[in-house]
């Protein structure tokens, strides 16, 4: 373990994932993702924008997969969720990769994948806050690829009809929306995410299939937070479909 | 009166709309859009497949607008919607027009109104079960303009940061965010209506700006009817908002 690093177990039996306090740690996000994915057997997938490595773990705990790819441009933070990988003994379902988005359709075949998942940093380039080039902040914003060179390049590595989820933000839903329908990733489940049932949605959950029919459903909205501010029944069932025991 | 036609009041001071019992009535979808449209004193605005004539009749009854042009392809319907104009005496402010929306741009100037509204037919062309040519069926299904001729129709006669408000189905949304970015019309508020809050969303409304900036805002759900099957606190203030006290 590296300075600042910390070892936050997912499961009582050990599994877990190593997380630095300086940088980006998993949210509810990566696990509602994860949840929301429909993973079959032996399914080849890719996690674009892997980060620690959270949902390749989560799929792989959950699920009898072929290989999972967890994608991570950023040196550093691939370096650790590969040491994630080794300490979790799942080197043989997990690879982490150090590559750019845009550097991926040199790496991988074309039509080679059944699934891709994303968890990708939220913020158009040069359109938030803070922007200082740190890792924290190469996490949260678009740097070299943007929401569109993610999509594309889902659309490109996906077999036909193989199926592109993602969480983001509902104020970019048309951004999402216009670049699937114009890559041929065609939008068929959107679920909402509100942190209560009086804020509105924070979070948006899509299914997409690559030349999938025209024909949306909209899936029933999850409520994060109670009055007491206690994770909700909901939530709390899809940790627990998830196997996550410590949180 | 016609066969078959009777006169729906609105107002218990006389305001009203002829309806015919064999053709499409005007629903919850029309008033919820007339409430949802921002009209400013002296707009200038159109209704794309008026029907009945009931949106610029909500319209006129709550706002001090310039015109609103009722645009309808159905000979008989436009007919029907004219007459109802004359039996509230708003010639004045509302004008029927008998034409489809493919021939718009040859009888309006592009750019020349504030805020277009439609209430378009919600089922695409041929892929629906009744679809037998019926004055009914003209109104429920794509003919011979569809939603991207809307769109378009729309962002071509709307000025520069003119707003466009429609309501349609939730499994169209794909369509619609695509098309109005594709022509310039951005989507800056979503809203959905829920028959009630165990069901999924079974209307929409949406406001674009033409040539508006890229920015999404979702305003909070609308949930029809309670456990009772009465309706909710929050429908009936919007009834009493736009002064409708017949329902």
């Amino acid at each position: 373990m590296l300075d600042n690093e910390r070892f936050d177990l997912i499961q009582k039996n050990g599994f877990g994932i190593i997380q630095n306090k300086k940088w980006f740690s998993y949210g509810i996000d990566a696990v509602l993702l994860s949840h929301f994915a429909e993973i079959k057997d032996g399914d080849r997938i890719m996690d674009m924008g892997t980060g620690t490595g959270i949902i390749p773990l989560l799929l792989s705990l959950n699920h009898q997969v072929d290989k999972i790819y967890g994608i991570e441009k950023q040196d550093q933070v691939a370096d650790m969720a590969h040491r994630s990988v080794k300490k979790n003994k799942l080197e043989d379902t997990i690879e982490i990769i150090k590559a750019d988005v845009l550097e991926l359709k040199n790496k991988f075949d074309a039509g080679s994948f059944d699934v891709i998942v994303s968890n990708p940093p939220y913020f158009k380039k040069g359109n938030a806050l803070i922007n200082n080039g740190s890792v924290k902040a190469q996490s949260r914003h678009e740097t070299s690829g943007d929401l569109e060179d993610f999509i594309k390049t889902a659309a490109l590595l996906l077999k036909n009809k193989g199926c592109f989820y993602m969480v983001h933000r509902p104020m970019r839903l048309v951004d999402i929306i216009y670049y699937c329908r114009k890559h041929n990733l065609e939008p068929k489940t959107l679920q909402y995410v509100y942190p209560h049932c009086d804020k509105p949605p924070n979070i948006l959950l899509i299914k997409c299939v690559k030349n999938g029919n025209h024909e949306l459903k909209h899936k029933e909205n999850l409520y994060v937070y109670d009055n007491n501010r206690d994770y909700t029944p909901q939530i709390r069932e899809i940790y627990r479909n998830l196997k996550i025991d410590v949180f």
